[in-house]
């Protein structure tokens, strides 16, 4: 087994980012089943460094070629090896009627068609604040599931720096909560949502400018049962949307949920922000629902680091970026955190590339 | 609100576990949907003491109160609260396709029916170990997650003490393992897979008896790709199981998968196996899907703690004890704890009950 420890040692040097042999493994998986270079991303769930680093890797050593119409191929002496170590395909079992997170979109139909509806003419995601919705089933199926766990009616709830997906706009459309706050540093978002609320008469949302690098102001903290974000995936941006998001809340048994991606972070780095939430921030993690959230691919992908780095030009097809949705619950003695951010990078490091 | 926290302070002093606002706050969202004392420790997801005793601090106050069948009902005192803090009924929307796993257990139909076929005549639960099995649909789908996951073809797999769920088994049934090693403390249980795995031929399976309070042999230790488990959630019992499942696996990217349930254990024991999990054995959580185990109401029900301090003799009418599926990655580094575990609680403190 030896040879997948080395190719990982090759991948990391190549693609600059933590590697270890189970993702190497993972993605000859994924080689078994497709082609495609950002579906072997999303079924190796590695950031796309990681996978592009291992790819070439791959090609370098003669394990794998890239065809005349862009595609990803084990060559026989890949295939060869896949048979001596035993790797199979990938395979997935998503149920189809709620896509796999446990709670179906069209549990309210009324709801998914006022959202749709209402949101025709959504602003595009742009590149400078990292933007990429997430699918209107995704954004919808977060106001199901937070409403099952007691998180939404008659609730005072925050959504902060993630409303390129809506989900303010939708907390807000099901009526159900007590008032909703919207915070984006995006004005077209901003404005958006206002012009709604204001025409659909829901007097108990808001929406405001603000750069989530700099604190709250004090009548932000504190003040709200639930906050709501999908932040960047670096260390300082997990700071500025969860570290203050948790410092909105009003007290102990406050909830916080939000996207986190193994596109854009690895597994080693997941581990790093836990250990922050459970031991730092004082909160309990209640659920982790993997690829919980699809992102419809962004107009400026091939403008992204990921596009560069990526060993083919070819574009996705499909959705290939999905992102586990977190649910986490201060406990006694939680710490609300609320500094400012510096230049450290915010949107970019290492394992992220798709801002 | 402050009478919330009140009543949390009573519920304490009664049930002799933490209890918080929050925790009040669900068991009134839960008596707003159902009168039955088993169906509220499900939806208001609380371990059966702190539930039994908010449960009877809302008695004592006149919240609430038992009728003639044993439903505890709100009283006009316990409902102008509600109305007066807007406290709304608990509601779900759990997807009827795969029962919120995200993986539908039909979706290997041949495989399901071998499962109950095979296993017809299994072995009934019994009080001596903790025992409480779990649905074949969530035996099952435990497999056919694992498989999602890249964890089962070809994986050297060890499961143990848990085999009351027949996890194991089915596991080996899947003939998708490389192999498959049963420990569990339940003679019968072990006799029951070994004349299983004989009559089907089934050669690359085996199981044996062990406790596993005492330390593992060296021949287990960093033998395998995957663990699995369903531990008892007292903190000696989770090292036992997690802390001596972690020390099995052969190196970094190995992987566990386990139930913890909050029936059992508080949100604030949660963060504990949290920390130890990120902190101590150097593990990554991957995934958390709440209510994925579904629990099969054990025979010796009635002689358990839990139904001793319940607010009513009724029984429970269906299946009201779940737990949450974690997997967890094994990160460079990672540590294998192999410790004997001496006279501690084992089984049961003053969270748990359903022993």
């Amino acid at each position: 087994m030896n040879i997948l420890v080395e190719l990982a040692t090759r991948a990391k040097e190549i693609g600059g980012v933590r590697v270890y042999k189970k993702s190497v493994e993972r993605v000859f998986s994924a080689l078994l089943r497709s082609g495609d270079f950002w579906e072997i991303v999303d079924m190796a769930d590695l950031p796309v460094p990681a996978a592009s680093g291992i790819v070439r890797t791959l090609i370098e050593r003669g394990y794998a070629f890239i065809d005349d119409e862009e595609n990803i191929r084990l060559s026989q002496k890949g295939l060869d090896l896949v048979r001596e170590l035993g790797i199979e395909p990938y395979v997935e079992y998503v149920c189809q009627a709620c896509e796999g997170r446990g709670i179906p979109f069209y549990t309210d139909i009324d709801f998914y068609r006022e959202f749709l509806q209402v949101t025709k003419d959504r602003p595009r995601a742009i590149r400078d604040y990292d933007q990429g919705s997430v699918t209107p089933e995704t954004t919808v199926s977060r106001v199901l599931f937070m409403d099952s766990r007691g998180d939404l009616r008659n609730k005072d709830i925050l959504v902060l720096g993630a409303e390129d997906d809506l989900t303010g706009l939708a907390v807000a459309l099901s009526r159900k909560a007590r008032s909703v706050l919207v915070i984006d540093i995006d004005k077209r978002l901003i404005e958006f949502d206002n012009r709604i609320f204001k025409e659909l008469g829901i007097d108990n949302a808001e929406a405001k400018v603000w750069d989530l690098r700099n604190p709250f102001p004090e009548e932000v903290l504190g003040r709200y049962d639930v906050f709501v974000s999908d932040p960047p995936e670096t260390l300082p941006a997990f700071r500025a949307f969860i570290g203050r998001g948790i410092a909105t809340l009003r007290e102990e048994g406050g909830v916080g949920y939000f996207g986190l991606t193994l596109r854009d972070s690895s597994v080693f780095r997941w581990r790093d922000f836990q250990v922050s939430l459970t031991t730092e921030f004082g909160v309990a993690i209640t659920d982790i629902v993997q690829d919980f959230n699809a992102y419809i691919t962004w107009d400026y992908h091939p403008e992204t680091k990921a596009a560069e780095i990526a060993p083919v030009r070819r574009n996705p097809k499909g959705v290939w970026y999905r992102s586990a949705w977190y649910r986490v619950e201060a406990l006694p003695g939680f710490k609300r955190w609320n500094e400012p951010i510096g230049d450290e990078v915010f949107y970019l490091d290492e394992e992220g590339s798709t801002t």
